[in-house]
Order: C-alpha cells, then sequence, then structure tokens
C-alpha cells in the first residue's frame, strides 16, 4: 500500500466512523438518522474530507478531532447534494453507487428531509468545533461554497440544461468544482497558510476539481454498475451536454490531463510535504471508478 | 402606533432590506436569486427576526448589523422550511399567504434549490459577521434548532401524522417551538446573559412557541385567504390531525393562554426593559392573521 492510499484508507475511515458516532448520539427522530446513515455509507471515496485533512498535512498541521470534525462536515454537504439531486424533480436517478437513491429507498419527503438534516449537521458540527477567528474563516469558506455563488448554482445552471462547451465549463466549475476548491482552500485557511501559498493551492484545487468532472463524465459513457454506481449513460437520459458529448473522447482526455498538469505546476514549486497531494491528482487523473 | 408595533414595523422592515440586498449584491444565476427573493418577499410577519432582536432590546444591548445579519439569517431559515414543507411530497400546499407557493411558480427542482439556497446563505450570513466565541454560541444554537433535532425533526413527525395529543405536541415543540425559542435564546446567548436569565428567556419562549401553533391551528381552521393566506382547512385536507381537532375549540383556546400566561410568567421579575417581550406575547396570544 501506498502512502496516498494508507491516507485516504486511515482518514476515509475516521470521517466515516465520526459521521457515524454524531448521528447515532443525536436525539433526532430513527428514521431521520437511518436515512442519513443510508447515503452516508452508501460508498464513495470520501476524497473531499481526504483532501481537506491532505491540505493540512502538506502544511504540517497535526490532525486533532476539529480537523476530522470540518472534513466530516464537508462530507456531508457532498451527500446532501446527492441526495437532493437524485430527487425525480432534479436528475430523476434511481441508482448511485450500484444502491437505491434515498428518495426510491425512504421516499421523497424523507430523501428531501435527510439532505435539509445533512447540511444543518454540517453547521451544527463545525460550529461545534469552532473557537478562533480561523476557523469561522474557513466555515465560511466551505459555506459559500456550497451555497448559490458554488454548488447549488451549478445545479440551477445544470437544471439549465447548458448547450455551448464555455456554460458547461462554468456548470462544472460550480457544480463539482467549488466543494473541491473549499475542501483544500479551507484547509489552508484554518491553517493560516499566507497569501502566496493560498494562491497556489486555491490554483490546484480549481484544476483538480474540472479534472475530477471530465473523468466522471468519461467513466460515466462506460458500463458502470460496477464503477461509479450509477446506470450506464444516466447523464444521458436526462439529454444533458457534457464536455465529451460535445467535444468527444480524445478531446476529454486531453482536457483532463492538461487540467491534472496545472495543478501539479501549481504546487510544484513545494516541498516533499505536498507528495501526497500530487500523488492525489494522479491517482483522481486515471481512476477507475 | 405602540412601542410594540412601532419595534415591529422598523426591525422587520430592516430585516427584509438587509436580505434583499444581501440576495441582490451576490453572484448567484439570477433565477435562484429571484425565487429567494419571491418567498422572502411573500409577506409574513418576521416574528423570529423581531422576537431574536427584541431579546437584545431587553437585554439593553445595542442593536448593529451584526444582529440584524442574524436575524435575517433566522428569516432565511424559516423562509427555507415553507419552501420545503409545501413540497408535494410533503405538505402538498399550493398556496401561502395567498401566493403562489415556491413550486407552483418556479417548478419543483427549483423551489428545491431555493430552500437549499436560503439554508446555506443563512449560514454564510452568520459566519460572515461572527467573531466572538458568543457569535459562535449562537450560531451553533440557531443551527441545532433549524437541525434534525429541532425544525426538521418535527417536519419528520409531522410526516409521521401522530395522532395522540402528547406526540402532537412534541411535533409543535420541534417542528415550530425549536427555531421560536432560538430566536430569544441565540440572541440572549450572543448577550452574554447569565444562566438564571438564559434560563427563564427559553421557559418563556418555549411557551412562546407553543402558544403560536395552537393559535395558527385555530386560524386555519377559518376562512383563510384573508388572513394566514392557506387555503381554508388546508392542514384538514392532508389529514393531519391537531390538538384543536382532538380537543375542540374551547380546550385550544384554554391552553393557548395557558402557555401565553406561562411565558408572561417566566419573565414576570424583570423590569420595564421587558415590556416588548411581554406585549409581543400578549399580541401573538389576540392575532387574527
Amino acid at each position: 500500500m501506498t502512502g496516498l492510499d494508507a491516507f485516504i484508507k486511515e482518514y476515509g475511515n475516521q470521517v466515516t466512523v465520526f459521521i457515524n458516532n454524531r448521528i447515532n448520539e443525536s436525539k433526532a427522530p430513527d428514521i431521520i438518522k437511518e436515512a442519513c446513515l443510508y447515503s452516508i455509507n452508501a460508498g464513495g471515496k470520501r476524497i473531499r474530507p481526504v483532501l481537506f485533512l491532505m491540505t493540512l498535512n502538506a502544511l504540517n498541521v497535526e490532525i486533532s478531532k476539529k480537523h476530522i470534525a470540518y472534513a466530516s462536515s464537508i462530507e456531508m454537504i457532498h451527500t446532501y447534494s446527492l441526495i437532493h439531486d437524485d430527487l425525480p424533480p432534479m436528475d430523476d436517478d434511481d441508482y448511485r453507487r450500484g444502491q437505491p437513491t434515498s428518495h426510491i429507498k425512504y421516499g421523497q419527503a424523507y430523501a428531501i428531509l435527510a439532505g435539509d438534516a445533512l447540511l444543518n449537521l454540517s453547521f451544527e458540527t463545525m460550529l461545534d468545533y469552532a473557537s478562533t477567528v480561523k476557523d469561522i474563516a474557513a466555515a465560511r469558506d466551505i459555506s459559500k461554497a456550497s451555497g448559490y455563488e458554488g454548488m447549488v448554482g451549478g445545479q440551477v445552471l445544470d437544471m439549465n440544461k447548458p448547450e455551448c462547451v464555455k456554460d458547461i465549463l462554468k456548470m462544472y466549475s460550480l457544480k463539482t468544482g467549488a466543494l473541491i476548491k473549499t475542501s483544500v482552500v479551507s484547509a489552508a485557511i484554518m491553517a493560516g497558510a499566507n497569501k502566496s501559498i493560498l494562491k497556489r493551492l486555491n490554483d490546484y484545487a480549481e484544476n483538480l476539481g474540472i479534472a475530477f468532472q471530465l473523468r466522471d463524465d468519461f467513466l460515466d459513457k462506460t458500463d458502470i454498475n460496477e464503477k461509479t454506481g450509477k446506470p450506464k449513460n444516466s447523464d444521458k437520459k436526462n439529454n444533458k451536454s457534457t464536455y465529451i458529448s460535445k467535444r468527444g473522447n480524445l478531446s476529454n482526455e486531453i482536457k483532463l490531463h492538461k487540467h491534472t498538469k496545472n495543478a501539479l505546476a501549481a504546487i510544484q514549486p513545494f516541498d516533499g510535504s505536498y507528495d501526497k497531494l500530487r500523488s492525489l491528482a494522479e491517482y483522481l487523473d486515471n481512476r477507475m471508478k
């Protein structure tokens, strides 16, 4: 197992345990706890929380429970967005990661409420652990990335079915990119990184987010129940234009590698502490699920 | 105009202006800004933000922009909850306050996203203004009240159609009571009120919340397009049991007055600074819309 694999496994697991404990210990009605945990435990690579923790690690911050709490909060936001995106009035997906989506399992009302509960819980969790001005600033960056100028805004653009490549890329940068970017940037804010480091990490994460979505679009075109767990061509079902549907496989592949290269170039001046962030960019470029 | 009316008018208006400015100045896609503002500007008494500001006023805190921001955040949470509650898989209401609900006007997808956007914006706004440990603690109290141990939990109980009076009252205390309670308690936390004052304000607000819902149930039974703006008997349409449907008008009225009396008793020892909170309890007890 490489250092990257070990890090992902170790901290992905810590995030999963943290969220499970937090929800299990709450006094919420059982059915909503169950619906939240169903989606949290439906798989998922924990890429965003791992990116958050990996950035702290690159900046030589010792990872504490507060950091696991923030990383977990980002994963809760990601999970809430998947639950709401899958709803019939939105993408209308019956399966995700090979399992029935929340509204198929629990009905639409509970799916809406489970999403709402996870979004609330994300902020509640950060506020439980925040104590410094830097902690507040990190939570603020996450909230902006999650909201209507970020991920929610991206979903709105997606509902408009963008047709031209420029609009498709804008949608990617908000719907997928914003939360990936804040996973890196909010960690750097929390660590008190200086402006020049922040700028480079911002560029790294911005490119990583676009590359991530381009790879997703490619994987979505292939036979997938073993891979992303989404039915083959689920994006096609909704008549969605993607970069790959507009420009073809080869252009998609070239663009993906270009963004990965840009991500690596952004952190090129930094020392070996950033090696895991480098490996992660390469891993995401090549991933098969 | 009494002192109470003037306060409600002045600060209700400041909250409306703050939220409108905040949304208008954002870089979010126009359609989602419009959908958010549609629901924010659809009327509403601004009781919760006014309670927040009135509590600060009782505690002799000079109201600043930070306080207006927090009060506005509570109103955003209230508005998001109405948008999601009205959705077809939930209460399926076509009208609220005499106007088409968000999903009737914009479709279900945008209604879900407008709710998500407002919930996000609420936390983003608080985090923009939070700087002290007390500010964080106030936002935390609001997040707990809004989440699955509070308002979302109450909506879950409501979906289960509680039948016995005990369960109906538990549902009221979460679905309606939690956000009203935090409107008072979070302001007291922010003001640094001591434990004994906090306890009394907590009791005041807890009773106020139940009284508020009992009054709502009564108003819902009457001819309403001029009053709450909901179609007559909209709760009946969903076969919902209420305290009034179980125990009748007279018991509802007696219980309502009892909770108002308890609310007043809780703050009885305090001086004239609390007079507006007293008047508000009486106003809510008698309100006709």
